[in-house]
């Protein structure tokens, strides 16, 4: 039986989602509690992973698990033995094939930048950027991105990955009081590449680089020339999209 | 020179506002960064203390230095030095006569709780109830409180205080999404109060207590009487108003 779990945590005492020996990640905190709760080594197929102190309102992840114990109660018993920073907010049964990650159509990401005073309070939540952006010039700059674009400029410089082509749906940018909410929608993304997009967009901001130098960047396919990567802490990945 | 400043924390890692020996405690962050800038032995005084993982947005303190440090570059130094868990948002010269806790006139606290699922991301930062609550029940066992009482009942059964009499201007319940904000106006609160009142208003829309025991517990000035302590991390000391 194939299980999907719909889970959020906060990443900021986590280093990443992806099990690495000897540092604290999310993925090996589920297996473990897996584990202790079924005495079955489960390994779990996340949607993709999130990076060091990236947190996560609904990431997802595929298992298979045989045994007696039924969804719900596997559900109350992760959350009672899970750490406080992980929650798994839904269960339910999946076909055979289906992947948490091959299946994927569209991802959101979500990040969150403070343009007010230093605020102690979301240090580990928001990117304390702390100054004035210029919004609509971010907006304007955010329409190079938008469609189907070989993002390896933009993406981490020793990344493997031999597809850099990626598809953006929407990037809509809105402001709460002074929370600078930018929202990604597309088919999938690169690692760092929301992060680069955001440094790029607030590069903008600050008249460092204009649309034209974006466009040029993006079209140039060369992942030396991307610029600032945005802080990890503002980084939530918001929802994952199946058929 | 006597200067007034205007802070805000994370309550989340200390053991409270108050200096105590060998925990970490805001009042030492503060005096311990002034002793490193100025090289003297500098106390501050607040408008009172938070308890352990209460949060603070505008907590305020006076203290006395007549060394050659501008006041804006010992804000600049302040924040620079102390950890990022404190903000420093403003310093202001006062009268040598100015009291931060001795002049308080009115305070502002909030109250946070989720009524909705679980969220690890907010777990040092709002009251994880989990559980609907009847807003329109707490609202009317709220008015109970508001003017001038004794809040013996409301406070920590081993507190010391002799004058037990407050006055509560105004409590506000509002709901954003699935949090409920529960702000209290008052000429000042004893330890646990508003928490007590809290758990009071809690236990309220539980049916657990209604609106006449409620009045009954307040009017009994009996600390033994309150009932559950409404968690820390779900409160904030929002503002201290002096005349």
């Amino acid at each position: 039986m194939r299980y999907l779990i719909t889970f959020s945590y906060d990443g900021s005492n986590f280093n990443g989602y992806q099990k690495q020996n000897n540092v604290r990640t999310i993925q090996e905190e589920i297996e473990k509690t897996l584990k202790t709760i079924t005495n079955e080594d489960i390994s779990i197929s996340a949607s993709g992973r999130t990076d060091a102190k990236v947190h996560a309102y609904n990431q997802k992840a595929h298992f298979d698990y045989n045994g007696n114990i039924k969804k719900d109660n596997l559900k109350k018993a992760l959350n009672s033995l899970l750490p406080d920073d992980i929650y798994i907010k839904n269960i339910e049964e999946v076909n055979n094939d289906f992947h948490a990650r091959f299946n994927v159509v569209k991802k959101e990401y979500i990040y969150k930048i403070n343009t007010g005073l230093y605020n102690p309070l979301e240090r580990n939540y928001v990117y304390q950027y702390n100054k004035t952006l210029n919004i609509n010039k971010m907006i304007e700059c955010s329409k190079v991105f938008i469609g189907k674009h070989n993002f390896k400029s933009f993406t981490k410089a020793d990344d493997f990955d031999k597809d850099y082509v990626r598809y953006i749906f929407n990037i809509e940018i809105t402001k709460q009081e002074d929370i600078v909410i930018i929202k990604f929608l597309g088919s999938g993304f690169l690692r760092y590449m929301v992060r680069n997009i955001v440094g790029a967009l607030i590069e903008a901001s600050e008249n460092k680089k204009t649309k034209e130098d974006l466009v040029n960047i993006l079209l140039s396919e060369d992942r030396t020339k991307a610029g600032i990567t945005a802080h990890p802490e503002g980084l939530y990945l918001n929802n994952v999209f199946y058929k």
